[in-house]
């Protein structure tokens, strides 16, 4: 079941409302174009994981947007009182979806904003167990255009996914899982739903990569903790550019994200690509303890 | 006011809701991911304009992202039931805008479609008069990635609008009123809304030139119309390519579209451009008379 909770100026807490009725005006602006922008959060235990790096991303993207939002606290307080639904309607689930969206709303009459809560769905949790096979499809942009066009909104989390989801479906369709999408100067850039990490383990040294910001990719709120907490373990960090041939020639590949958390990557276009499990085992400790 | 009929298998005439209430669930993956696709009409006098081509252009977006929607009939029959009640209740509004959306809906519970019929906003009415200024941006595509990159989706009209809403952002926060996207090849695609135009009239030899779909834009149910009636009546047609000093060139340029219509661009990146207000009357009396 879902627990849905609205922002809204007059509950001070959230208005609750029930989840199984129509709760959208037909006219908002998130709806007809997509004009709005999201966050998605892992909750486990009752308590959300990095809220403040969720929020503070919400907060950019909808900068980018030029859409005014709830500050975060009220985000904040929202979340709670869903956790608090959620953990009375669904006692027996330890783990949660907490998606926030703030949409554009009806013209006129300014932004929609609630939290969502639901169950983590059993293919997300199976995947990371069982890794993913994908496909490196081509995104259409080139790695420098997001720095000359902001109109891009390429680092913003829009609710306009319908092209991330189109190369999911087209990656199934070919049998694999899931997409690492690449620039069109052929630079690895991110996952449709995720951020993508390589690993080298050479002479006792570990170095975990990801691709560059600047590329136009979305700041990985995973990524980045997972990237303080490996140096605090004693990691080298490196941020690309990557190609393709740097995945093929890592000793692993991960797609990382707060639902889905730490994935391997088992194969690319088709062919099998090597795994760490003694990596993967040493990095998921380390994303199992994030706040 | 605004009419809405959901198209509902239980209603063969379409399903007559309020507007005025939330009518669609906060989990629909239209509202979540921009997962959908849509139309806008032109109803005049009580009938929509370029049906059969609005409705072959919603099924082509919808095959584009896998998405079963009802068939031409039942939109056709939802139509009729949504202008025969804004006639009711705006009698006095000859134009209206008749949106069409279907998206992916619920997870598991298959797609939603529905009617919304809606005043011609007066912004977009006064501009049919006054032209627009633009700015040429950056779409960040080359010309010749639609072709080898179906799940960038560039030929079908999706819910995912976020980039064309920030680019006229974009522009009117830079004093101009529109935007005409150009590739990264440097060739000019379209504009956020609409289709570009342009005209030469030499030697008694009057041409209409557009940019070739290949280069990944949206075919235009206006531009189609308008070609086929200017051929009628003896103008020369052209696809493209175009470049933006093709744009400075020409005689005239409009940006067209079924709400908008035939609007002329005024200026190009702050510089007035030639308008050609008999070639306009001669267009704009053709477009009147589309079916």
């Amino acid at each position: 079941m879902t627990v849905l909770v609205f922002l809204d100026s007059a509950f001070e807490q959230g208005r609750v409302v029930d989840a199984s009725r129509p709760q959208l005006m037909a006219t908002d602006q998130g709806a007809t174009r997509g004009d709005g922008v999201f966050e998605s959060l892992l909750a486990v235990d009752g308590g959300v994981r990095k809220e403040q790096a969720h929020l503070a991303r919400l907060a950019s993207s909808a900068g980018a947007l030029r859409l005014e939002i709830p500050d975060a606290e009220a985000w904040s307080r929202a979340i709670r009182t869903a956790l608090t639904e959620y953990a009375a309607s669904t006692p027996d689930r330890p783990e949660a979806v907490v998606k926030l969206i703030a949409t554009r709303g009806v013209e006129g009459a300014g932004p929609t904003a609630w939290v969502a809560v639901s169950p983590v769905p059993a293919a997300t949790r199976r995947q990371r167990e069982t890794g993913v096979a994908v496909l490196l499809l081509d995104r259409g942009y080139d790695s420098t255009v997001a720095q000359r066009a902001p109109w891009l909104l390429l680092g913003a989390k829009t609710l306009s996914y319908a092209v991330n989801m189109a190369a999911i479906r087209h990656a199934k369709e070919h049998g694999a899982d899931d997409v690492i999408f690449t620039s069109s100067d052929g630079k690895v850039l991110e996952g449709p739903t995720s951020t993508v990490l390589t690993a080298r383990h050479r002479g006792g040294v570990k170095t975990l990569v990801t691709p560059q910001l600047e590329s136009g990719i979305l700041p990985g709120t995973s990524q980045g903790a997972l990237f303080k907490a490996a140096a605090e373990a004693g990691w080298q960090l490196g941020y690309g550019p990557l190609e393709p041939k740097d995945l093929l020639e890592a000793d692993a590949v991960w797609l990382i994200s707060s639902i889905r958390l730490l994935t391997p990557v088992t194969a690319i276009d088709g062919a099998a690509i090597p795994t760490a499990p003694e990596l993967t085992a040493e990095l998921a400790a380390l994303v199992d303890r994030f706040l």
